[in-house]
């Protein structure tokens, strides 16, 4: 390969915006941020690996939003404002079309979200995105797992598990129609970060997490840290897989329970699970109406640990729970 | 693979430390810093790739030092405090014995700089390393590569070209006695970040670059982005490699034109490269007592564009400059 494709033109090409909001962007060792007085910075890193989180085949405009969807999400579930990210690229070998594809897509959603690109790393290797985004936050105001209180509701935003039926799809363990699978593909790919629910729930959540490994999974470590257990309705949690716009019409094609199986351990959701005081419904309504994101009640926080499920009737559900494992 | 080493444990178990300076470190969604008043925040992000940036057989307990290394030298170059890190870790399987010696020079090296490891990911995949650490500087007192004025004397820290030599001997291109292998490979895989001489130039120093890519390649972007010139001494230049403990009486091992080549575009040396005005000698030295860093006067910013060498008798010494490039 030619210098005239090197690193260094690489990161000029593609990766390169001058800063508006940093201090100092892309070009000297460090990227300089400047984070408001009072504010504390809120900081995740993510890293996507092929063939473990997306296949070889995916859209590389898809990725590039993925790719740092998945990290705003994060600051989401603490409440924060997206300031910048840095990202470090490991690349089998310089594919143009490719590069501007994934730039576009990862460009589209940073401006939306006000997030600079302001540093990173290119560099030749089996594909592999690592992400670290920073955010900032008003001082003890994060939304934190350890915050549930007994009595406390539990919510969810969007819809829940339809990554997981696309997932299926995809890997040929059923068959969706077209309309429905768009729908699904389109949720696994290109998900919405809910950022604006997130700063909005701030002084309302007890406490948040985002939905990367399944409801049940995630919500579990909100119970965790939390020291409390809790018990969610299951037609609820069904209904959300069957609020994608597409699915009506098509209940059939997957049982009611496998429809729970994706909504508590689908994973790669990336809503946001929270818990909110009985008394502040209100206000819960009022920030996803701010946010225009929908949110949906389906549990109670208890005081007995462990997560429990119940149908209509009030009567217990067994289930076992796995939550999504890189290793497992 | 159980469950029982699932990504959880191994993040539990290798990973987590108790947050000691972070408002909250590993375990939430996101990481919480609050940086001093006043203070601005330096953030910068390095991957590591096997059989680019290290052989697949270095020792573990090197690479997690190396790693964390290489990212405090970006901080050390813009003067910066280090606060914190977040590391995403992808391995192709669970090996303890590999993550014990891993940790443990990565922790070794976080706790000589106070630097925190407060979140990250890890995930299967090809073995890749992704730090992003993030440091403090006062306000408007970063070290940048733009600042160098005509006139400006030119510094580098500590000795060059080690490295490379160490490179050179592992790729089996040329044989070195055991000592001085030892030494060179030291280098190679225990680089020294100058963190406190970083510190230390705040105020003193112009512009200030890690030497990553090699002295002529790094000196160049500060030269580019300063948009002045430079000349340097090769007589000096040669002698940072000479100044290796064990160097002495193997002198004759490598001609003087390949140690220059190593010094000026050897790469992997994370050195500071950083001019000063000549009024600045005094502080300079200052910082170097304070820093128990050496520094190597070797050249002089000029208005003329571009890099030149001359020999100790001033004579113009031709040279082909050519900095590493991961695509190159």
């Amino acid at each position: 390969m030619t210098k005239a494709t090197g690193e260094f033109d690489l990161i000029a090409r593609y990766f390169t915006r001058p800063a508006r909001r940093a201090v100092l962007g892309v070009g000297d060792d460090c990227a300089l941020l400047q984070p408001a007085p009072g504010m504390q910075i809120a900081v995740s890193s993510d890293m996507l690996v092929e063939g473990r989180h997306f296949f070889a085949d995916v859209s590389a405009q898809a990725l590039g939003h993925k790719a740092l969807a998945v990290n705003l999400s994060d600051l989401a579930a603490c409440g924060a404002t997206p300031m910048a990210f840095t990202l470090a690229l490991a690349l089998p070998g310089v594919d143009e079309s490719w590069l501007q594809a994934f730039s576009d897509g990862l460009w589209a959603l940073a401006e939306t979200h006000g997030c600079e690109l302001v540093g990173g790393d290119t560099t030749q290797g089996p594909l592999n995105i690592c992400i670290t985004v920073l955010g900032q936050v008003p001082r003890g105001q994060a939304l934190l797992r350890s915050g549930a209180q007994v009595g406390d509701d539990i919510y969810v935003s969007g819809t829940l598990g339809d990554p997981r039926l696309a997932l299926e799809a995809l890997q040929g363990k059923l068959s969706l129609p077209p309309a429905l699978m768009a729908a699904a593909r389109a949720r696994l790919e290109l998900p919405t970060p809910r950022v604006a629910l997130g700063q909005a729930l701030r002084g309302v959540a007890s406490a948040a997490i985002d939905i990367s490994d399944g409801l049940a999974g995630d919500l579990g470590h909100i119970l965790k840290a939390s020291r409390v257990g809790a018990t969610l309705d299951t037609e609820i949690a069904i209904s959300l897989i069957a609020a994608s716009t597409h699915w009506a019409g098509n209940t059939a094609i997957i049982s009611a329970e496998n429809r729970l199986k994706y909504v508590l351990s689908g994973g790669d959701d990336y809503e946001l699970a929270f818990t909110a005081p009985v008394s502040a419904r209100q206000a819960v309504d009022a920030a996803a109406k701010l946010s225009q994101t929908a949110v949906t009640r389906l549990g109670r926080i208890e005081k007995e640990p462990g997560l429990r499920l119940m149908d209509a009737q009030g009567h217990s559900v067994p289930q076992t729970f796995s939550s999504f494992d890189h290793f497992g």
